[in-house]
């Protein structure tokens, strides 16, 4: 009836047709266990007659190794397999997709923060709340000019705020400043999705940007994701509750456009914006692949064949 | 028919029963406006039966100063008047509380920012996130020990987690010590609520302590409100949602407290919570009127009675 070769984490074994073990190759390691093809080639020689197990026979062997005393070592091995997977799941894009959260987690605060500085400082002046509206500018203003140095700026020449004491104004400044170092941590953290961008994933770096290309491989979870996504999911990506909300309900326009909105080429062709986000999805999708499988840098092609055809 | 005295940011005039002017004071400054009854009574002592007028003569007398020639008067002292009132509005108080709304605004983004670090550092060293439970700790060891350090300290053998290069490192402790940084600045603005707490109401910290007094007038939205609440208010503020929600829909139990909660003295007598908050939002009534009044300090008094009832 022919024996049959079957493999698991302790070792490589050939059974004969009455389930039992006739020969074995038991595993010392775990990376024994990672090139069990070899050894099971090795049996499939050394014996004749041995073929790969079928199912009706698996239901047998797995019967055999149902026996107690194999429990600990099956816990043991399995242990170190689960480990050796948990350490090597941390790669480049999970570190990645943190920094990118962080990134947008220190958004949120900053918008949290400025918006209570500006409701403070307004008490003391008002006028720079309302004329300044870009975040980066008005926190450096309130750290760097006092109120006479301001009202000039604004050209403006009386505050209808309250003169606030040196003792009011101090914690003012320090959430101006707590502010300004947010700021400075998010470049910080740019500059370090930047470095990591341009090693991990060079192609998509340059056609789509280092945030924006980080931002799709977060939004797809990982490289690997996004390489074997259609261009027109990678077009999506980010728009999923706009999406859903067109399908179930057909009275909305579906959207043209997820995370790759914040692409310059988009940006600038508002005009035609589905057919731009269409062409750069489709780009995008050809430098992740090619990142992904390590071919040759054609990210700059690729961008030029871009910015012909849409400036 | 007798004169009638009518007095506006213009100044204080007399009318005769026709509607005219027979005797004025033109205010010249906003603080004239502010001493108007002193110049009503000049202007009674001075003309003969002047009575204040009343509603059916003010309509008369509204549609003379309807004249386009006192507008731009109007409008330049109601301006000056305005900016006063704002300026006046800007009391204590109002400072206290973007201090104490920056403490819990800090406290968000601590909270967003740790569970990202948590998140992070877990690639690393998961035994940690698992075992610490206070943010403070966590960072604290995260910045000040490695890997070996920690594992030592949380008497851990090995760790699951991947030994990260120091490039890899490094953005996850620049995320620490931004943490630490936001910790850091909400020690320092509560220092500073205490110091307002402190001269603005004596009475109120020694009672409820200095950062759930500041809540409290946060909620009421400033110390005069809070003074004239009632004590059964005070209770439960905070707790507005818990209460309508009672009230709504008589299933919910009423809620007994709302930020007093947070006091010591209500968190050591949970058996009878309603009894303590409601003794001790009885103090805090009592506490903030000799505040808002200027009274003497008997906050200590009030603190011993509640401790001595309850401890």
């Amino acid at each position: 009836m022919g024996k049959f070769l079957f493999t698991n984490i302790l070792g490589s074994f050939v059974f004969n047709d009455k389930c039992k073990v006739v020969d074995s190759i038991l595993f010392k390691s775990i990376n024994d266990y990672q090139k069990k093809e070899e050894y099971g080639k090795k049996l499939i020689k050394k014996n004749k007659d041995v073929k790969e197990a079928e199912e009706k026979d698996i239901k047998k062997i797995l019967k055999f190794f149902k026996n107690n005393k194999y429990y600990s070592e099956f816990y043991k091995n399995n242990y170190v397999l689960t480990i050796k997977g948990i350490k090597n799941s941390v790669t480049d894009d999970v570190l990645l997709c943190q920094a990118v959260n962080t990134i947008s987690d220190v958004e949120k605060n900053i918008n949290i923060l400025v918006k209570r500085l500006r409701d403070w400082y307004s008490f003391y002046n008002p006028e720079l709340a309302d004329s300044i509206e870009s975040h980066e500018k008005f926190v450096e203003l309130v750290q760097t000019k006092d109120k006479k140095e301001i009202l000039k700026y604004l050209k403006v020449k009386k505050s209808i705020g309250k003169d606030l004491s040196k003792q009011q104004l101090k914690p003012i400044l320090e959430l101006a400043k707590q502010v300004k170092d947010l700021f400075l941590f998010k470049q910080k953290m740019e500059r370090n999705v930047e470095k990591i961008m341009k090693t991990l994933c060079p192609n998509l770096t340059e056609v789509a940007g280092f945030l924006l290309g980080a931002k799709l491989i977060e939004e797809a979870g990982s490289l690997q994701h996004l390489a074997t996504m259609p261009a027109s999911t990678i077009q999506l990506l980010g728009a999923e509750k706009a999406l859903f909300r067109h399908i179930r309900n057909k009275r909305n326009l579906p959207p043209k456009f997820g995370v790759i909105y914040a692409h310059p080429l988009v940006q600038k062709n508002m005009d035609h914006a589905g057919k731009v986000s269409r062409a750069l999805s489709d780009k995008i999708s050809i430098a992740v692949r090619v990142d992904y499988f390590k071919g040759k840098f054609i990210g700059d092609k690729l961008r030029k064949e871009l910015e012909e055809r849409f400036e």
